[in-house]
């Protein structure tokens, strides 16, 4: 059975193989997250690990779309038609729903707080300063922005989107956030490599515009 | 005369802000590695330099044409017709022609060799990542591939280009093919921060692959 819901997953991820990847990525976490805490149903966990991002196609055609609720509904709907239970599908799209960072609606069950840490662990580190690079080029994000004198800004007064306006006001924060033990461990395994980057993308870059003209 | 070039450079950019970000960062670099060397003509320099990418959004509508060769032709059209004289142009043509790392067609003036370098500095170290990240993600690009056992690569025996094997295959490579002493050794210091990140990230995802299923 979770051969056709990985089937389904493929099949939903609209932008190639590193989305792919990243689902993988999450299902692997959550067995490590949920190997160090009590009572979570793995076929669940799997499910909803799988079925994350189906709603990420839907969110890229239209912004205002949460792809967090729409891949929870799609969910629902591809789980009840191909055999599983209600409550079953229920559960699932309860994990879906509720695993966007920027949510008011927190995650509640033990196989919901695992899927929102997974799917955070994949934002940590180099993986998660990799990851942003790769989606944001899709909207041409730029790097980072000058001040009037022709400064770098470092991320905190930009007042457009900027690589570096996304981790000072989300990556940055993101070691803060997690629900489990194991979680919150293997993401402070990996702050130093994001943090360091940061510090030397935004060094480079000041070097480089305060060469004079 | 400059602004008429720059904005000439701005109209020809065709994927967003960081283009020409980096177009900037190009001459500002260049500008410093002249003041370096004996010789250079700054004016031809500035001009090679703001116009050294204006190639870009032909080779991306077809991978064969290569965006030096093309971009030194459109150079060259657009400097005669805006009252450049037709040695000049001729010299600013022959910068961007071999410009290009992988071309056989190698820089010989010093102001092509200062250009080459030039835009080489801004694929070392963290800015070299980052952009090679943003301009992967249009192609669709995985970050990593597996062996057959579900083990990450590292990039050096990947079948199909993924962002390891284009840091194996040319990032990692950049800091011995500089021309000028000034080049090489900003690229130098850039050095530590592309091979920490690299290491960081296939450290990250093997450790996520080992996790047993």
């Amino acid at each position: 059975m979770t051969d056709a819901i990985e089937q389904y997953m493929r099949d939903c991820m609209c932008d190639s193989a590193h989305d792919t990847q990243h689902v993988l990525r999450v299902r692997k976490y959550a067995l490590d997250i949920a190997a160090h805490e009590r009572g979570a149903d793995l076929e669940l966990l799997g499910a909803a690990c799988l079925l994350h991002d189906i709603g990420r196609a839907e969110q890229y055609a239209d912004p205002r779309v949460d792809h967090a609720a729409c891949g929870a509904q799609k969910a629902r709907c591809w789980l009840e038609a191909n055999g599983y239970g209600a409550q079953f599908a229920e559960k699932v799209a309860d994990c879906i729903r509720t695993h966007r960072f920027r949510s008011e609606d927190p995650p509640r069950s033990i196989e919901a707080k695992i899927l929102f840490d997974a799917d955070k662990l994949d934002a940590c580190g180099a993986m998660g300063m990799a990851r942003t690079l790769f989606y944001k080029a899709h909207v041409g994000l730029p790097l980072y922005m000058l001040d009037e004198a022709g400064a770098v800004l470092d991320g905190t007064a930009d007042s457009e989107d900027t690589f570096l306006r996304e981790y000072k006001f989300k990556l940055e924060k993101l070691y803060e956030r997690f629900y489990t033990r194991r979680g919150a461990e293997l993401a402070q395994s990996r702050r130093a490599a994001a943090r360091d980057f940061y510090e030397a993308l935004l060094r480079e870059a000041r070097e480089c515009h305060a060469i004079s003209m």
